[in-house]
């Protein structure tokens, strides 16, 4: 440890006291893991217990002009919240913020301080009927699901994060310490610019969320699932737009299968029932779910079969099974798990026009035939909203300048023939921060480096330059 | 016409051509009118026939030093679509920039030029049974709507303009004439800093929208619409939350009516019936809605009435009238007018968080009744949203510092007392600009600053301040 960083821990030590400080190896470690892609070394760790001690401690860290990178949960999957191999950083932990967690249930909203899980959140909604219905396999803090605007499966119903922030709170490094933003609880205000919408989503490059105010729905009392094999994608998109013609608001899911992702699951997870007897082409898992409590004159189970039945007779599908949600979500959510016991992962996550989406995987899996003609296809992901988790299998002796042509190959392919995103839900982080660059147009870059300029003129916040 | 004027019409007039530049009285006088607050004086009238021409024309006027302000459809109600009275400015019309129109009915989206309308756009989407879910009494610009971020009577259901907004182009004054943005179609992106995000809500400040792509959504098939009496607006909010625990997503409109905007519509909309016997102290006008076909297993008006039933037996409610949706809806949709002839108006455009509605309600209504104890409250407005038109018809003699001071008391009451919202919907014009100085906090001022300084620094777009 450098004697500069002897002199910041002292210095923070002062007002966040001894378990608001972590030096010692053995205390950092669990704070540079990141769940994919590695981690990095610490400076040390900052664990303020309060949004006023977060403030004073991003005050000090720009005062003292020590880097620091926030971290939540580090759940995410690009790096960005895990300190950087040159151990100058000092990760700022939100985990002991949790000063607030208030639900209003007549406003359907929760004020939310950011170190409070999205599992939290979800415990207290649920006892007054109510959701934040932003669904993943994480459980992420509700500061990094705001700096990530985090989607998820049901995004197709709900939106996500951002469609779902009311306001936040944040720390400004310049000036040092400020809060911005506020904690007002309105579905609508049309008073100008809004920090909610700035910094959702960008990753903690302009600010550090302490507190946010979220919009809640009411909790789901009725759904129906089922899984449909299709012979192809250009079919489960048909299915889509039939469904939505038919169930309209209703749909909460619709979750594309690739029979590479079903096989994985078949010969890594044992417990797991992928309930066809050979494994279709593509499947799609098809979620319909509804407020209104059973015995009201609504029937989701009743209408699914119905409708799986005039489908079947349409020849829009070739095999249905329609069971408990438990089960067919099981399927769904043991994929990412399953598909990493295969082997070597190369992972992106990208999104397209849902009217593009057949010809845009088509397209993708030639590229990688061509590439690495070994590779296996295991993709995934909320078709509903355009988005698939395209998940290759590589042979473990694939050279690296192979996965590099095959990551540029493909994410060209999403973002300059299709006009796609080359990361669709994860965000940026030093993972993909090469392939922002790639990407983002000069306008947008230059707006991010005047507001960098302003907010955090010295570069101390992120892991990121947007710039 | 100054000589400078005149010069400028030669250079406009060089790519424009006649048709694309006014500066006669007579031809410019329909784009000096706003729709409320009178109007003021244009130097001439730019009328882009293209996005290349409206491009081409804020590159001019960046060049030229040339002061516009953008017009839509001239349908908002804070003038910040009409030039000052000095007869400085150029408006710069949209309404012949409509290169594009086009829906997509895989992806449920809309492509679209900035001077395209509403109905337009909604026309397009219903041949394929999508609608662009944004209801208003006016019929504005696509351009205009996002500037102004509009919200309407079904927010409650699918949000405003910002929710269902994919991406836009806008046109830069500095670099001049630059785009920024995109027209892609996505329903997620997550790669950092956007355009639409900025510029949609802060009313032209910072760039001229000239494209969109904007989020359908599966048409209407079925709805039951009640006008529901309740004692006061604490019951209403009561039967909300009731109406959400068992409705949930299904409903779309849950709106307002005092008593006295229920005496307008009888008093001075002779072909208006207001159903009930004696006008109540408060209703509300509650329509459920769903995209499922009549005959799949759905019947709302069926469940309707069983809930009305219910909530009756409940004591909730005192009187309920369920009848054709045009027929309740025409009650709602005439209050406006009807208020404006019982005389002089005051409005306010408010909203709060609706738990604390009912409060705030009663406290505005006991300012109003000590500052201008003759004015008569015909208030309405998108309660599921905690949205009010808090409209007031005061005596023609009432002193105009009684209206400054009652302005102030309520917009204080509403913001600083219950954490609400100035401008819940209208946005920020001449009109309001005064409080939005009043109430915007220093950082987001400085945030407007910035980027006022970068994109236009001479300050040559629009008509509010931001900064």
């Amino acid at each position: 440890m450098s004697a500069g960083a002897i002199g910041s821990a002292d210095a923070y030590r002062s007002r966040l006291g001894v378990q608001g400080v972590f030096v010692d190896a053995a205390d950092k470690e669990p704070y540079e893991r990141s769940a994919r892609h590695g981690g990095g070394h610490a400076a040390g760790v900052l664990r303020p217990g309060s949004e006023k001690e977060l403030a004073w401690a991003v005050g000090m860290a720009s005062q003292l002009g020590v880097p620091v990178v926030v971290q939540g949960a580090a759940t995410g999957l690009v790096s960005a919240a895990t300190p950087t191999a040159d151990g100058r950083q000092w990760v700022l932990s939100t985990q002991r913020v949790r000063d607030v967690l208030e639900v209003d249930p007549v406003n359907r909203s929760v004020r939310v301080s950011a170190g409070y899980r999205l599992s939290d959140v979800n415990r207290a909604a649920a006892e007054v009927g109510l959701a934040f219905p932003i669904d993943l396999g994480a459980d992420p803090t509700i500061g990094g699901m705001i700096a990530t605007n985090t989607g998820g499966a049901r995004l197709i119903r709900y939106g996500g994060v951002r469609e779902n922030l009311m306001d936040l709170q944040a720390v400004l490094v310049e000036p040092a310490g400020v809060l911005v933003g506020s904690e007002r609880s309105l579905r609508k205000d049309n008073t100008g610019l809004i920090w909610a919408q700035l910094l959702c989503g960008t990753f903690g490059a302009f600010g550090v969320v302490s507190r946010a105010t979220l919009k809640l729905h009411p909790i789901q009392r009725q759904s129906a699932t089922a899984l449909v094999a299709v012979p192809d994608t250009k079919a489960a998109i048909h299915l889509m737009c039939e469904l939505e013609a038919e169930f309209g608001e209703m749909i909460s899911a619709f979750e594309g299968l690739s029979a590479g992702a079903l096989d994985a699951v078949r010969q890594h997870q044992k417990n797991v029932t992928v309930p066809f007897q050979t494994t279709p082409s593509y499947a799609v898992l098809v979620e319909v779910s509804s407020a209104i409590p059973p015995g009201r004159g609504l029937d989701l189970e009743a209408m699914m079969m119905a409708w799986l039945e005039r489908r079947m007779e349409a020849g829009d599908l070739e095999d249905a099974v329609v069971d408990k949600p438990a089960q067919l979500w099981r399927i769904r959510h043991s994929v990412s798990e399953a598909v990493q016991s295969l082997g070597k992962i190369l992972a992106f996550d990208l999104a397209v026009s849902r009217s593009q989406f057949a010809e845009f995987r088509d397209a993708a899996l030639q590229l990688v035939a061509e590439i690495v003609p070994a590779a296996i296809a295991c993709d995934f992901g909320h078709l509903g909203d355009g988005g698939v988790h395209l998940n290759l299998v590589v042979p473990a002796e694939t050279a690296p300048e192979k996965i590099a042509q095959l990551r540029d190959a493909v994410y060209d392919l999403t973002v300059l023939r299709f006009e796609g995103s080359n990361s669709a839900e994860h965000g940026i982080g030093p993972y993909n921060e090469g392939y922002y660059r790639r990407y983002a147009d000069p306008q947008t870059r230059r707006l991010a480096t005047l507001l960098k300029g302003r907010f955090d003129p010295s570069g101390l916040l992120g892991n990121v330059h947007l710039g």
